[in-house]
C-alpha cells in the first residue's frame, strides 16, 4: 500500500462527440482537466486520487449530446468496453462514470462486480447522499426527455419515496433539428462571469419551488451539462436565506468510490449476481 | 377498416443465434411458427391478427441466451432498428416484444410512441394482466440473474407493491462455460411428453410456495425460455386444489398489444416524451 | 367456437329510473343503443361482440341518479340478481358493468366466478389501462359525493400509489331537493354541438391542473355521466399541445372483458374464494 | 345532560336469523345480554352505557350466517334502515354495529354523519385501537371467504402497512351445503368448559406463527363467532410466555364510540361528505 | 371498583419555568387548573377522572420553553423520574402527558409498561384519533424547529402515510436571544376576547390549504401552547363552510388513557420489551 | 490545507463504565486504542485522519451498558455536552458516535449544524452504505430490547423499505439482575481464537435465514458489542458461498464523516433547522 496510492480511479465520460456537434461545453481530447465539464470544482476532491480519464467511447447514434431513452441505452453500452478494458487493466480500483442520467451503470457495476471493482455514478451516488443530509431531495434538470431518464432512475434505485419531485429549468441540449435559442454553455459563461443567467434564474425559481411546495430539503442536479450551477445555486439560496445543501455528481461520485474502495466492498453479489453464483435463493422479495 | 385487418402486428424474438449455441428451444430460421417458443399455445391469440415474426437480431454478445445485464442491454439495442424498420414500413399498427425480462422495452416504446404505434412486451403485460386478476403476482422464474433482470423491471414498472416475490427453480440458461447438466428444452421435452420433469417439479413447488408463504394469488412466468411450464403448471396446480390463474408472457402480451390498438393509444406522451414537446411541466412527481 | 361468436357479452346499466328523474341522458328503454351513453363513442369497440344490454334494475333508492354510499350500495346490490341470471342463461361469456363508481363490482365478480365468466367494469378497467400507458393517473370527476365514491374505489382496487389525484369540476347529479341551476346533460349537448360548455371548461382545467401540479401522465374519468366528456376532453388537450392520453370507462371495460374471455381467466379464486375452497392458506398477506 | 346518561347506544347486531339455521352462538331474540355473543366478557364496557341492542335485520340471503362477500352486502344494506331509525328516534348519541367484518359501515356511517351521531364497529375499531398499542397486528380469522372480507377491509381503511397478516384458522361458518364436523359452536363450549378446542389450538398455533414470522405485535380477531376466543387466546399466549395483547370487536366497538361521542366528532365531513356541501375541493389526494 | 373511581390519572406538564421566563401562558405552581392551558376546554373531559396534575420538572436546559431537539430530549428525561414515581405511588391507573411534542413519551410508555400502567400524550394520541375519522390530518403548528420535532414524531410512529402535512403559522416561542414581537399569550388573549389575531387568522389560513392542496381531512394542532386554537379554528372553520374536525391534544391523550384502561393494555410487550423477556423471537419485520 | 490535516475527528463512545460492571468488552480509559472495540478492524481507516477518541461520558442510568429506551436516552443526553464542548474547541471537523443504537444523534446534530460540523454515527451510516450496495438489509443484533432501538432507528430514518429485517442472535448485555451465562466477551474471545462460539455461529444462522427468508442482500451489526463479528460472519458467509456484504458500525461512521467534510455539508438546514432560520416554510410533507 506504500508503493501504490490508495485511490486509483478512472474517470469515463459518457460519450465523446466530433467537432461541430453545437455541444461546446467540454473538450473531447486533449488534457484530461479540460475534459471534464468544471474542472475546478472537482479538483479538491482529487487531489487524493491517482486518476485518468477517458473522453468517453465516440458517439454512434448522432453527434449530438443525449435526452431520449434510446441515446442513453447508445452511449451506455457504448461505454461498457472501455469499463471492461480498464477492470482488466489491473491500474484502477475504481470506476467512476461521468454523466448525469447514469447511462449504462448497472450494466457496468456487473462487470465492475467480476473483477472487485466499485463502479461510481452521478445520479445514484448523489441520490444517496441526499440521504445522508436530509429527508426528501429533489432533481434539478434540464428538459422533458432528461426528467423522465431521471424519473426512470429514481424508480430503478427505489428512491420514490425519498424523491419530493424532479423539477425542469426547460433548457434542453441541441439537436440538429432545433434551432437554439438558449444554449446551455452560453448560460453557463454568462453565469460564470457573474451576469445574468436565464438558465440560473430558472434554477433558482425552481428550486425554491421545490422547497416550498414539494417539500424538498436537499437539492441535486440531474444533467451533467447542469452540473456548473451548483456552486452558483447554492450561493443564490444561500443569499435568499435557505439554508439547504445542493449536491453535484462528480463529486458524489468520486466520494462514493473512496467510500467503496476503502470499505473493500463494491456491490451487493445477490443484487447483482454474476454467472452461475454457488449459491441461490428460492425466492427474491421486494 | 374493411380492406384491412384490425389486428397487423409483428412479432420481434429477442435475439437469434447461430447454429450450435446449445440452446435448440425454437428454430431461428424458417417458417414464422417455429421460431416461436410454444407456438401451439399462442396460435388462438393470433387466428385474428394478421401477423409477421423476425427472429430476433444476430446476437454479438456471444453465441448463447440471454441472463446477465450486459447480455440484456445487448440484444435490447440491437433490436431496436428493428421495431424502426418496422414502425416505418406502415405494415403494422403494433410491435410485439418476445422475451420474457424485456429487452430494450422501454426504448422501443419511444420509437413505436413517435409513430403512434403501440409496443407491449412480456413481463409489463403479465404483470398489468396479474393485477385485473388479483392482488399479488409471484414470478416463477429460472436462475439468479435471470431473476434480478426480473426483480429491476419489478422496480422499473412500479411493481413491488404487487409483486410477491420471485421464485427460482434454478435452471439456468445455457453457456459455453458450464456444463449443462439438466437442459430447459430436456425438461420440457420430458413433461410435455407426460414424464417427470425436475424443472417442472420445481416450478410447483415453488408456485406453492409463492401461494402459501409470499401471499401470492396470480402466478406468472419470467423467462420466455419457461413459458412452455404454463398449461402444465396451471394443470398440476389445479389438480392439486389451488384455484390460482397462472399467466405466461406471448399471449398477454399480444392481448396488451390487441387492447391498446383498439383504443387507439400506444403510451403516456407525458412518460414517454419525444424530442421537445410543445407543453412542458415545470415538475414531475411520484 | 365456429358456431358461436367469441364474444358474447351483457352490458348491464347500474340502474334505470322512471320518467321524470330529472336524469335525461340515456333512455331506460327502447333500442339498446338508446339506453347507453355516447353510443357512437363505444360502437367500434362492440362490432365484434355479440351483445345484449340490460337497462338496469330499476332504482329503489329513489328516483334520481346515484352518488352517495347508500346509494351505490342499493345499486349495486339490486343488480347482482341480473349477473347470476346472465350467468345462468349460458348466453354470455363475460359480463361489463356500466357506470363509472363500479357499484356492486367485486360481488359480482364472486358470481361470475362460480361460473367462470368474468365480470369487468369501468373504474377498475381504466385504471389498468392507464397503469399499461404511464406512471399516474388522475380522475376527472363531477362532485363531492361522487368523488369520495372514486376515493374508496381507489383503495380497495390498491391503486393509491399510482392515482396522482381526483379532481373534481363540481357538476352534481339532479336530486329533487336541489335546484339545478346547471345540468349535465344540457352541458353535454352544448358541448357536443361545439358551444361552449362551463362543465367541459372545468374538465380542461382540471386536467391541466392535474398534469401540471399532481403529475398525472393518463387521465380517466369517474361518473358515467361524464364519459361524454372523453372524445372533446382528448381533443382540447391536444389542441393545447397536451400529449397525454384520456380514458373512458365502456371502451376499457369492455377491452378487459375480451381480453380476460381470450385468455381464459376470470379473477383470481384465491383473491375471490368461493364456498369452501379445497386448498386453503393459512395466512394473507399484503 | 345532568338528566341523561352521557353515553346512549344503540347496538346492531349484523343480522338475525331463523330458527333452525345451524348457527346457535347467540340468541335472535329474548333478553338483550342473550343476543349478543359473550355477553359476560363486554357486560363492564357497558356499564356506564344506557343501551339497547336491536336483533339484526333478518337475513334475506338465506337462512345462515355471513361469509361471501354478497353475503355481506346483503346484511349490510338491510341494517341500515335500523341506522336511520335509530339515529331519527333522537334516543341514541352513538350506533355501533356488531359484526366482525363490518357489513355496511361505511353507508352506514354516512347516515350517522346527517345525523351528527357517530357509528363505529368491530374490525375498524380494533384495527385502530391495535395502533394505539404497538406497530402492527394480525387478524385471526375463520375460513377463506371471511378472511378475503377482512382482507379488503384492511385495504379499504388503509392499513395494509399496519396489518402484519390474516391468519386462518379454518373453521368455516355453517352453510346448508356443507356438513358441519366442526361446529364453531361446539368449539366455543368446549373451550369454555376448559375442555381441548381444536379451535383455540388453532388460534393459538396461528399467533404464534403471526408473531414469529409474520411480524405481528399486536392480535385482533376476525369474525364476531370467534370474539369468544379473546380471553383464552390472551391467557393460552400469556401462560406460553407471550407479552401480546389480543384485541376483540365489540369492546373496541364500544369504547371508540365513547371517545367519539366525548369528543364531540363522528367523522371527517370531507372523507363522508353529505349531499352538496357548502364548500368543495377542487382535488382529493392520497 | 365501587370502591374506587374508574379512572385515577396523573397529568405531568412537560416542564415547568421560573418566574420571568417571558412564556406566560399558564402557572406552574397553585390550583391544577390553572397549571394547564385552556382548561375550560378539557374539564368535561376530566369529569369523571379523579385526577393530579403535576406541573412538570423544573427545566434545565434554560427558562424558556421547548423547540429544539435538545430541549426536547432535556424535557423528556427530567420527566421521566416523575413518571416511575407516580406509578410506584399506586395512585393512578393511567398517566397523561401533556405537551404537544411528545417528550419522553416512547421512554414513559417503558416505564409504564413495567408496571402495567398505560401512558398517553398529546401527538400520538391525536395521530390515532384522526384515523378513526378521516383518510388524512394536517398538523397546525407554531415554527420550524418545533415543526421538525412533529416531522420526526409522524416517521417515528409510522404516520407519514396518513399526514396530509405540516403547516407552520409561524409565531415561534420565545428565547431570551429574540425579540418578541408576536408573543402567543397576547395572541391567544386577543382571539378569545374575540378581537383580530394574526395566529388565528395564520391558523384559518394554513388549514384551508392543508384542506385545498394537501388533502387533509383532519386537523390537528401541534404545540400544546397554540391548543387553545381549537375551539376557535373549528369555528372559524365551520363558518366558511368547511365540515372538518379539528382535535387537540389534551383531550385527545386523556381520551385514550381512559380507552386503555378500560380495555386494560397499555402498550404490546413486543413492541415495548422489558429487560429479558421469557419469549424472544428471531426476527423483526416492518 | 497544508497545515492541517485534511480530517480531525473526534470519536466519542455511548458511555463509560465505572470498574466492576460485568461487561469487559472495551477499557473505559488508558489509550485511545484500548478504549475502542476491535481497533484492529478500524486502524486502517484512521490512518488518514488526526483523530482524538472521548471514553463517553460516565453512566448516570447505572454501571451497566444499554439496552432500554430509557438507557439510550439516558446515555444520549449525556454526551450531547462532549459534543458541544468538541465542537467548541475548533479542533475538530467532523464528530463520530461511537455506538450500535445512535443514542443522541439527532440532538448531536442539531448541536453540529451550529457549529456547521458534521456528526455521523454508526447505524444511520450503516444503513447508507448498505443502500449504496444492494436493495435491502438485515441487521443482526443481540437481544429484544435493543432490536427494538433499533427498530425504531429504522423508522426514524425512514428506512423501512429498505430493512428486510431485524435479526436477534439473543446475546443480551449484562445487567446485574441478571446471571449471564453467555457473556458476549467470552463470545468474542472464542471466536478469535477460532474456537466455536454459539453467539457467531447464531449470527451466521440468523444472517442465512435473512438472505434466504427475508430477502437481504446486505447485512450490518446492531449493537457495537458485536461489532467484532463482521470480519468472522464475512468469512463464514464467504466459505459458505454466499457473496454479500458485511458492514459494521464504525468503519462506516468514519467513511461517513470523511465524505461530509469532503463535500463540505454537515446536514440539511431545513431538516434540522436552528433557532429562528432566516426563510421557513409554509409547509411539510412526507
Amino acid at each position: 500500500m506504500s508503493a501504490q496510492p490508495k485511490f486509483r480511479f478512472l474517470l469515463i465520460n459518457a460519450f465523446s462527440l466530433e467537432p461541430g456537434s453545437g455541444f461546446q461545453m467540454r473538450a473531447f481530447s486533449g488534457p484530461k482537466e479540460e475534459q471534464m465539464h468544471n474542472y475546478a470544482d472537482v479538483a479538491p476532491f482529487l487531489a487524493d486520487v491517482d486518476w485518468d480519464l477517458h473522453p468517453g467511447a465516440r458517439s454512434t447514434h448522432g453527434n449530438w449530446p443525449v435526452e431520449t431513452k434510446f441515446e442513453f441505452m447508445s452511449v451506455g453500452i457504448n461505454r461498457l468496453p472501455l469499463v471492461r478494458e480498464a477492470c482488466e487493466s489491473g491500474k484502477y480500483n475504481a470506476i467512476v462514470l461521468l454523466g448525469g442520467g447514469d447511462p449504462g451503470y448497472l450494466e457496468a457495476r456487473e462487470i465492475g462486480r467480476s473483477f472487485g471493482i466499485p463502479v461510481t455514478t452521478c445520479a445514484h451516488a448523489q441520490m444517496h447522499m441526499a440521504g445522508l443530509l436530509g429527508h426528501k431531495f429533489s432533481i434539478i434538470d434540464i428538459s422533458e426527455t432528461h426528467n423522465m431518464q431521471m424519473y426512470n432512475l429514481v424508480l430503478q434505485y427505489r428512491m420514490a419515496d425519498r424523491c419530493a419531485s424532479i423539477r425542469n429549468v426547460n433548457f434542453p441540449l441541441p439537436k440538429p433539428q432545433y434551432s437554439d435559442e438558449r444554449p446551455i454553455q452560453v448560460e453557463r459563461d454568462r453565469a460564470l462571469r457573474g451576469e445574468p443567467s436565464a438558465m440560473l434564474d430558472a434554477a433558482v425559481e425552481e428550486a425554491v419551488s421545490a422547497i416550498e411546495e414539494d417539500g424538498a430539503d436537499v437539492l441535486m442536479i440531474g444533467c451533467s451539462a447542469a452540473f456548473w450551477l451548483q456552486p452558483l445555486l447554492q450561493k443564490r439560496l444561500r443569499e435568499m436565506g435557505w439554508d439547504v445543501p445542493v449536491l453535484e455528481g462528480y463529486r458524489c461520485a468520486i466520494e462514493a468510490a473512496k467510500t467503496l474502495v476503502s470499505l473493500g466492498v463494491d456491490a451487493s453479489g445477490l443484487a447483482i449476481p454474476l454467472g452461475r453464483p454457488s449459491r441461490w435463493r428460492r425466492k427474491k422479495v421486494f
